[in-house]
């Protein structure tokens, strides 16, 4: 057994370990059966995970002597609809013996499955205990923590859903090494991201560890997601405080979902968007005497060296500018920007003039 | 105006004012811009209610100056699904200016209504507040404390839900005049069992002004439905600290449930169902040596003298015992009874012989 890590959360007043390390999925069993009066669990995951990892999650349900169900649904996040979750519901209603307050579920898989799953559990008769699995790099340092969780309608993404925390999350680094590339990258830029608005000392990390992170090595990769994992937390648990600190977690979101946009669906991913983002929003940093030039220039090293984008071409200045301006968190008319104001502090600015941002995005324009 | 009452209630942490009286629904505007940052509101009701009422609240709302939009899906139980929720959905985000956590959602009509768009706003944007103006009297005394909000799924009533407490209940109670009158007995049901499980002198004022309650009478109307609200209070916070006390508002519900399965749906109302079901487990509880026949006399002349059912004819005592041991409040098998232990208390009963339960039914068979 190579090292674990655990941390304890205690967020909105519910607390519950995170613990993380290869082949903790076979631990799924025992952390199911440790929670009070679970005697049975129903594993929710999507197509590719449940074909991938689904009788595992079972075999170690069923190994600690608790009555198991897997169901599934389609893989995609085009998939993370009400209607989705109402299949799901026919089909958590229709196991037997049916599902009561004493019924556990899992969410084994991505983000999409983590949200689904989770307010699946959220509703189900109003509310009952659930096990997070998160098995993609972005879902271990992102959505394990903060509780959210929701599904997409057509006129935007996450608009219905419930914050409602895990009893337990169980991350199995070994998942990622099944893990296609761009999804890993993906959450790799999420990590850098949590760095530059917190910690330099993570950035030095994964400057350190850069082949060992890209390679997938378990010891790495626990390290990671533990630090990560501890900063998300810290960023939600201030929020309970102080409203707007968990703003930071946009950096590179603002310019970045603006290319994922104009780039049309799935050209550039969500990570690869914030990479390009992030590079953007520290440029913009500098050029507005926020930062100092070496803030930026190490970043783009970083995320360079872990072969995610740093430019791209036929990117529109103009046109992205508009779409930032019709993005959902523009507020009160004026686009919101979280920009470095150190190697690992950021800051919400409200009044960048439209030049400095097309400036910007000439600088990542290939 | 004619009087009006206030409760203040502090439930799972939220508190909140319920206010009761003739002609509220005028004053929901002011309610809603009282309500911090809200500047506009989505009333959501059903087709009965919203041909009576809607175009009040909208109007009331747009006096406050507020932006008011009315949403409405068709009325009826069979209608509180998933599948009505998703069109109220898509409704609710093709408001225009498009809805935000400064919108707030109107929960207009009785339980039906106050338990989808409860739902509703429960998870739109993970959480929006909203007012219930409950127009049933079951809603007002029932449904209104206690922040359950919930859709049927076809395996099972509620099955899908979540708490949410309101950020106010107005309860306008004229809109009881216009309640077929099958529902308005079935809400004196509700009032009389809270009498009979919490408060002796809830009994006594429903006797001595029995004539005002069924005449609709606004200033009774305000008394008892204030009165009720206190006990639902007071038995949901009770159970926040001592579990099961809940299970007391299931006084008349166990037979009145199996009653209603019996008769077939729509044959038997619940509030019908409620007060056979009560006569029962009073005799029962005389029979069983738990209380005294006067007891039981006197629930059962005041049922009478509300005009709701103390007698059914064609009750099949071995068909209502196999449905009771069919119900879902099955607990390890065995079939749980409130009954009266006194004038206005009650308690938890396990153990009664099927025998016992059979003659309690013959004796309200006609």
């Amino acid at each position: 057994m190579t090292t674990q890590r655990k941390i304890s959360l205690d967020l909105a007043g519910r607390s519950y370990d995170v613990r993380i390390g290869a082949g903790l999925l076979a631990e799924l069993g025992p952390a199911a059966a440790a929670i009070e009066k679970v005697r049975s669990a129903v594993v929710i995951s999507d197509s590719n995970v449940s074909e991938l990892y689904g009788q595992k999650a079972v075999s170690s349900l069923e190994a600690a002597g608790l009555t198991a169900t897997l169901i599934d649904f389609p893989a995609g996040e085009e998939n993370k609809t009400l209607g989705t979750m109402a299949r799901v519901f026919d089909e958590l209603f229709a196991v037997a013996p049916a599902v009561d307050r004493n019924t556990l579920i899992v969410a084994l898989g991505g983000g999409v499955v983590g949200d689904l799953a989770g307010f699946t559990a959220a509703t189900a008769l109003r509310g009952m205990r659930f096990i997070q699995c998160p098995t993609s790099l972005l879902a271990d340092v992102d959505a394990s923590v903060g509780g959210k969780t929701a599904v997409d309608h057509p006129a935007g993404k996450n608009l219905i859903g419930a914050f409602h925390q895990p009893a337990a999350v169980l991350i199995d680094v070994e998942t990622l090494k099944t893990l296609p590339r761009r999804e890993l990258l993906g959450g790799l830029a999420e990590c850098v991201k949590h760095g530059a608005i917190r910690d330099a000392s993570l950035l030095d990390f994964i400057e350190a560890n850069a082949d060992g992170l890209l390679a997938c090595s378990s010891k790495e990769m626990t390290e990671l997601i533990a630090r990560n994992v501890e900063i998300k937390a810290a960023v939600v648990s201030a929020d309970e405080r102080e409203a707007g600190v968990r703003t930071h977690l946009n950096f590179g979101h603002t310019i970045g979902h603006a290319i994922e946009t104009f780039s049309g669906y799935g050209k550039v991913t969500h990570g690869e968007g914030v990479s390009l983002g992030m590079v953007a929003a520290a440029q913009l940093a500098v050029t507005e005497g926020l930062t100092d030039a070496s803030v930026a220039k190490r970043l783009e090293k970083l995320l360079g060296r872990l072969s995610l984008p740093v430019r791209r071409s036929g990117l529109d200045a103009d046109r992205l500018w508009d779409i930032m301006q019709h993005d959902k968190k523009v507020c009160n008319g004026k686009v919101r920007f979280v920009l470095p104001t150190g190697p690992d502090s950021v800051d919400v600015f409200e009044n960048i003039a439209a030049d400095a941002v097309k400036k910007a995005i000439e600088y990542i324009t290939a």
